[in-house]
């Protein structure tokens, strides 16, 4: 003898949103969580599994869909090589490096015990770039169609206004072509790229480009996404820098022309008003026509 | 002249909850999708965004843990090939891929007009199984610790009870060393895998081998996150089966042994209650000494 099982398909009225569906599925996947668990990791994997499962029953998150997804970051996975980074580009188009930056920013800035390092590099950052001097240029070959800025100001404490001495500057930007200098060919090592310590009086000083708009590279999943959400893939004008000097909390941050197009529709969300600058007019000065005065408040280490 | 600007990262006492963080910052992103965008894929990106960002700003996810958490993304789309899909496997040990088999299936039972392909076929599947006679075997040189079922039973109509001639079973299922046939150079191709059409009486019936419980693999970015949740790799045993016929509803599932250890703890968490199912002894039948009797109701399309 055996028992008769049966597979039954019936149709329903209605999908009655997404209580329809087994209230008790996702405990069962959270709880499946073992004791050996690092706490952080089940606090963050709870979360996850909580609101990755509330999306798919919220908007009905059909397999079909489900598998074009897999296939779009497995295929993101597989063009990623040591100078791109699709995984990362993919968050960026849906704003989520720009929203840990800013959650890392304020934690960071609430511990009384850290010297925080995790922070945005971006894809172009190199460890390596070499130390220059203070009033030296970091643009070799200056195209044609770039604007020269002499960049300066004090690093100085925020608690005491004191300058600073000895901080290290870190700066790298994108040619007047879009591309940094490991991306083109056509550029010199190390162009428009260098470290600066300051001097006794806080003070740091060099020249530069001013920065242009330029696109994130959109011939991967990342700009497929960007394509079907009806999205342009530009960046508004920035400079990177870091400012790293004992005793203080590091800053890895974006420096955004005001003048420069897509401030309000940055493809990666990364300007915030604080972080936006003006390139003025400088005179006398045979070796750059803007002055672009930037003064860094750096944060003790309690 | 030129007007000062200044970064200041300042310590601050607490972090507040997710509150703490721009509230508009969500929404800014959501409202870069553009007028052309499918309205689809506008509903269903506007979800995933707000949960993403909820959930990174309700655990405060740093940069460093979203950094890994991209790392392990991409790795796993570097591991996936025509025959491995590790992006899938990470979905399914979070319990992503049964809920949207969940979802798909109940708005395919909802939907007047639909014939719905879409359905979880694993990564084992193949489109191009042998067709074989009622009454055929799919195990060739079957392994001495595998126990041998005669599977059968009737498809009918969910609505009338009439069987249904014609009807198409695709099965497969994996060897007792854990493993389907494409992945074991020591199996015969298309072992374990096979189709078999119903009769005028609905009735199927073929020869087979108790399922065994096996780990999904376990060597890439997906056991890595088994292992650091502290969860085992293990499926309960199971047999694949899809059914079609004209005029119904396709089916595509999995049923498991209910004397099968890990029913309680699926690592992709595919089971429910409906699917469990008993093998029983059979007596007078050399070819097998266990039954399977299985019905199967398909549900006609409207």
């Amino acid at each position: 003898m055996s028992n008769t099982h049966k597979t039954t398909l019936e149709p329903e009225d209605t999908l009655n949103g997404a209580g329809h569906y087994d209230p008790n599925f996702t405990s069962h996947v959270i709880s499946a969580i073992g004791p050996k668990t690092d706490p952080r990791l089940r606090e963050v994997m709870t979360s996850l599994i909580q609101h990755i499962h509330d999306f798919a029953r919220e908007v009905h998150l059909t397999v079909d869909e489900w598998t074009s997804a897999v296939t779009l970051i497995n295929r993101a996975g597989q063009m990623s090589t040591s100078t791109r980074n699709e995984g990362q580009l993919l968050c960026d188009v849906i704003g989520l490096e720009s929203l840990v930056d800013e959650i890392t920013f304020k934690k960071a800035a609430a511990a009384k015990d850290a010297v925080t390092q995790s922070a945005i590099l971006g894809p172009f950052f190199r460890h390596d770039a070499p130390l220059r001097n203070l009033g030296d240029s970091i643009s070799f070959d200056t195209p044609k169609d770039a604007e020269l800025v002499y960049m300066h100001g004090t690093i100085m404490s925020a608690s005491t206004c004191e300058p600073v001495e000895g901080a290290e500057l870190d700066i790298w930007q994108a040619s007047t072509n879009g591309l940094y200098e490991q991306q083109d060919p056509d550029q010199i090592e190390h162009n428009l790229r260098g470290k600066f310590r300051t001097g006794k009086d806080g003070k740091y000083g060099f020249y530069c480009i001013r920065p242009t708009p330029y696109p994130v590279p959109d011939d991967g999943p990342a700009g497929e996404l960007l394509h079907m959400l009806d999205r342009h893939p530009y960046r508004p004008a920035h400079i990177h820098l870091i400012v790293i000097k004992q005793s203080f909390k590091p800053i890895t941050t974006q420096i955004f022309d005001a003048e420069s197009k897509y401030l309000d529709n940055d493809s990666v969300f990364a300007v915030k008003d604080s972080l936006i600058v003006d390139f003025t007019p400088l005179q006398g000065n045979e070796k750059a026509g803007l002055e672009l005065k930037y003064d860094i408040h750096l944060a003790p280490v309690d």
